[in-house]
C-alpha cells in the first residue's frame, strides 16, 4: 500500500510518500509545496496542481491529512482553511480516498507521545523510514502523517504487532512512551 | 464578455452566469450545488466538480466570488474556507480568472445599499437581469457577485454610464441610493 500525506499551509505545504509491505515501512518521496507571493486563488491553484501532480507521479492507494483546528487568529484560521480545501481538492479529483487525522493522533502514532516536539518529530521519522538525512519540519510533519495511517491511527501503546520492527531500529515502547 | 459568480458556502455552494454586452447585462444561469451529508474530502469534492463542470458547460470569461470573513464561531470559519478553496480550486483549474468582492461591495454594486438584505438582492437582480421567476437567495447573491464584476466592483453611485439603461428598468439612483 502507497500512502501519501499532505501537511497543509497556504504558503508551504508539505508532503510525504511512503510504502507499507506488512509492517515494513519504505521512504518513496517527500518535499513542499510552495505558494509564493501571488494572490489567493493563484496560490490555492499552486496547491491544487501542486498535489494533483503528485498523485500523477507516485500513484497512492491512499491519503492522510492533518485535521486542522481553529487558530487563535481567526483570518489565519480562514486562510488555512483554503488551503486545505485546495489540497484535498486536489486528492479527491486523483481519485485517492482522504482520511484525517488530528495533530494529537500524529503525535501519538509516531512519536508515542501528544507533545512531541516538532525536533522529535523529525528525528522518529528519520528512524522508522531509516532515512539518511532529515526532512524539514512540514515534510516531516506529512511523512509522519502517512506513517500514522500506515500505523492505523492508532497509537504505539496499541501496536504490539510492530514492536519487532521497532525494535530492529533500536526503538523501545513502554507504557506508550518511547524510550532509548 | 461572460461572467460566473459564486457564493461559497459546505452546505450549499450557490452560482450565476450572466452576460454583458455594452451596458446590457443578460441573464444565462444560475443555481446550486447541494453537498448533501457525505464526510468532508467528498463534499469539497462535490463543491470542485460542481464548479468544474459549470466552466465546462457556461465557458465564462471571468469569474467572481466573496471575499468572506471570519464568523463569529471559529469551526464554520474553518469550514467554509474549505468550501472556498474547493470553489476557488475549480475555477482556477479551469483556467478561469477569479476575482473577489466583499459583502460590501456586492451590496452596493448591486442594491446601492451596504445594509441591504437578502430579499433586496433578490429583488434588484429580478430586476438588473430582467427575470420572470425569483432565484433563491443563494443563487441570487452568485448572480449579485456577476453582475458585480461587470460593474467593475463599483458602486452604483459611480456608475453615471449606467444610468441610462437603469431607468430604461425603472430603476433611479440618487447620491449612491436606488429610489423608485
Amino acid at each position: 500500500m502507497r500512502i501519501i500525506g499532505i501537511d497543509p499551509g497556504l504558503r508551504v505545504t508539505g508532503f510525504g510518500v511512503i510504502e507499507r509491505h506488512g509492517h515494513q515501512l519504505t521512504y518513496v518521496a517527500s518535499g513542499v509545496i510552495r505558494t509564493g507571493d501571488a494572490d489567493l486563488p493563484t496560490r490555492l491553484g499552486i496547491i491544487f496542481e501542486g498535489v494533483s501532480t503528485l498523485i500523477r507521479q507516485h500513484a497512492p492507494d491512499t491519503a492522510a491529512i492533518e485535521k486542522v483546528f481553529v487558530n487563535v487568529n481567526p483570518q489565519s484560521t480562514l486562510l488555512l482553511g483554503q488551503a486545505r480545501g485546495a489540497a484535498i481538492c486536489g486528492l479527491v479529483s486523483g481519485g485517492v480516498p482522504v482520511a484525517e487525522y488530528t495533530a494529537l493522533q500524529l503525535k501519538q502514532a509516531v512519536v508515542g507521545y501528544g507533545r512531541a516536539t516538532k525536533e522529535q518529530m523529525q528525528q522518529m521519522v528519520v528512524r522508522l523510514l531509516n532515512l539518511s538525512g532529515t526532512p524539514g519540519t512540514d515534510a516531516a510533519d506529512a511523512l509522519g502523517m502517512a506513517i500514522c495511517h500506515a500505523h492505523g491511527g492508532d497509537t504505539l501503546a496499541a501496536l504490539g504487532e510492530l514492536a519487532p520492527s521497532l525494535a530492529k531500529k533500536g526503538i523501545r515502547v513502554r507504557r506508550g512512551r518511547l524510550i532509548g
